[in-house]
């Protein structure tokens, strides 16, 4: 069976080729994944959305776990967020990863993507290897950097993984949980609050 | 039909009456609901795990909903944290809602209870309200038994929300995600690390 016949007819009019199903197929896998989580999504289910034939699915994206490390890729490469905050000074890098993330978040494609992960990460062990690896790369990364990590790697792994703490909870009670009033919080207010805790875990004493 | 006969009889001769049976159901259920969250669980399922017959569990519980409210109760009560935090000096207030939230999580049924909220709340909005409910049952209770809170409502619901997303932030990277070093961290270098920035929350100055 060729691809175009795989489709059903009313798509072959709207996309071009190759990129454009992918695109559509990676879009409801996303949504399918964000929504239910890893074990409740199916192929099948990513398939219908994307109106395109499973067999399709699996010709492109091969198994389901491969087509979730495809489609949960979250859109912020971590090499960007580590751009973002190279030029701040050290005793501002708390706050500048906040309002950097929050930045990032207001983007609606971006921030299903992330809570897709966390929502994924709270429901298989999938997903929390890829929000692990997500958080090293972006946080950690970001911490190596700093002098304040020093050059002990457990102590600058240690602070990275209380600042990823404090930036999951934030995404998670903020987006998910809706939870008032840091949900309709301002980015201003929340920089401030939150910035100089994430400084305190990168840079501070945290002894007492 | 009577009870005994919903049952399978290799349950008959282990479990005495309502109670047990009853006990068997949460159980189950609990666990379905942890593992699965809300909306992939079924009563067919937490049936078959308690190994009574479905009817049996509408018959004690209700809806899939009522079964849920009932199953996720969370075995600490709000006021409970709030009696261990009473003693406590206001200014270690901090301190002493991570070392009692660290050491509640410590038991296996109270962890994992506190969990499959967390993985409800992920996945569905009747996980999401109730973590929103117990949150503020605790957390924001706490504070509004401070001085920090002021007479303030709304800026008391921000403190507390601040609380509650480093709290969350906590439990879903140490025992949900386990990322370390975080997930292996005694709880006396987190009460260290992590109590003065709900310290800050609850009665710091947020603006800077």
């Amino acid at each position: 069976m060729t691809e175009s016949a795989q489709r059903r007819p009313k798509r072959a009019g709207r996309r071009g080729g190759d990129s454009g199903t992918r695109a559509a197929i990676l879009d409801a896998a996303r949504r399918q994944f964000g929504e239910h989580g890893y074990d409740a999504a199916t192929i099948r289910a990513i398939a219908a959305v994307a109106e395109v034939n499973p067999a399709l699915v699996h010709h492109f994206y091969g198994t389901k776990e491969q087509l979730f490390a495809a489609a949960m890729r979250i859109p912020v490469v971590p090499s960007e967020v580590i751009n973002a905050l190279a030029p701040e000074s050290p005793e501002h890098i708390g706050e500048a990863l906040v309002r950097t993330l929050l930045a990032a978040w207001e983007a609606a494609d971006i921030r299903e993507a992330f809570l897709g992960l966390v929502r994924s990460a709270a429901t298989s062990e999938q997903g929390a290897a890829m929000l692990r690896e997500f958080v090293t790369g972006t946080i950690l990364a970001a911490v190596a950097q700093m002098a304040g990590g020093g050059p002990d790697e457990a102590g600058r792994r240690y602070r990275a993984s209380l600042a990823a703490s404090q930036v999951v909870g934030l995404a998670f009670t903020r987006y998910l949980l809706r939870l008032e009033p840091i949900a309709s919080a301002s980015a201003d207010d929340l920089v401030a609050a939150i910035g100089p805790v994430i400084q305190r875990y990168l840079t501070g004493d945290l002894a007492g």
